[in-house]
């Protein structure tokens, strides 16, 4: 899979896509990450890629020149499956939608900037528009951070153990049941009795109560989706 | 506002907070913000801070330790207000989680990590619970930059203008009205009219409605949640 992300602050992403599982993603050619500055496709000499909004309040607003540049460039090059930009006012980003997006070969990534882009880019170029929580951050780097590493992280060989992602919190539909490891007694908080047990049947029969449980008390409406679902 | 993070690969925190916005505000003396590894408090010579579960499938736990003398230490030097562990079970993250987080003095994030983090580090000595959505990341480290960059911008003089901060989507219960910039004719892609115009009552009401408008078709459970308010 690769995914190309348009940026505003390139260095932003350095550090969330160059370490860990997403770092030995791309080393072992599983996924390319390419993290694009929009500078470099600014159209004049002093490399400004926003400007002042028509008739609004403060902050300053992308310029649709140097994203239609870096879009068409890129469209040029290969086939992509969606053209994403980030924002607050998006489709709320769930564990369905990284699923999905894994499945895909290409994608863009737009990252919202300040107060927002100019609309003709949502209008005419993207064709997804994803917000990953109601609320505002400085610019879209960190959001399409979260997309690519939720995504990177589903492709097969990613992660070193490949039942390690089908047993994460919502994928089936609950969240997942309390962990616990060594010591079994630390400064006298003590390990459930049952996961010390050696009782496998004891021990799944718990993790799926305690799941239930916190599912219950913490999201039960993660509760009512599965009953619309059977 | 101080915030301190405990990371398990504090290499993926600097680049999202030592940019743009978040950087000014330390550079200013609005926030500090330290980065904590958590390897520096393991108690064995292999720096290991994870561990196999008990009786449980594929993946790391973060043991209790390292945690329990990490936070012992930072509260031993000062007050905190919340110490919070960013979990996809948490609360959901939102803007007016933000707002609050933003009035307190100290706060201590600490990142999830692979499966989980031992159940009695969160029963002992976690806070708050947060979420920032439903879906699952390689480890809590983006989160806890999400948070971090969310909080911070809210901070008196961190951002250049004071009111930018108040007409950002959700503030108001509304997102945002689209924005243009210029040039107002971009191959054919036209500004409206009435951006054009200089009639700031027309302005103004365009920009209400559109807000509504938007709300409605893209949101329409925010608008549930301002008549449940009103």
């Amino acid at each position: 899979m690769r995914i190309d992300i348009l940026a505003v602050i390139p260095e932003m992403l350095e550090g969330p896509l160059n370490n860990s599982i997403i770092k030995k993603a791309q080393e072992s050619g599983t996924a390319t990450i390419k993290i694009h500055s929009l500078r470099n496709y600014s159209d004049n000499k002093h490399n400004r890629i926003d400007d002042y909004a028509y008739s609004a309040g403060a902050g300053m607003v992308l310029r649709v020149e140097p994203v239609y540049k870096a879009i068409s460039d890129l469209k040029s090059q290969r086939t992509y499956d969606e053209i994403i930009y980030t924002s607050p006012d998006g489709e709320v980003f769930n564990q369905q939608q990284a699923n999905q997006l894994s499945t895909y070969d290409n994608i863009i990534i737009l990252c919202g900037h300040y107060k927002g882009i100019d609309q003709r880019i949502r209008d005419h170029l993207i064709t997804k528009e994803i917000s990953i929580g109601d609320y505002v951050l400085t610019g879209g780097e960190l959001a399409a951070a979260i997309i690519t590493d939720s995504v990177i992280r589903l492709l097969p060989g990613a992660m070193g153990d490949e039942t390690s992602a089908l047993t994460d919190s919502f994928q089936d539909g609950l969240l997942a049941p309390p962990v616990y490891t060594r010591p079994a007694d630390f400064n006298g908080w003590k390990v459930p009795d049952v996961l010390l047990s050696g009782n496998d049947a004891a021990v799944e029969e718990w993790k799926m109560q305690q799941a239930l449980e916190r599912t219950k008390k913490l999201r039960p409406d993660l509760l009512d989706d599965l009953d619309q679902n059977n």
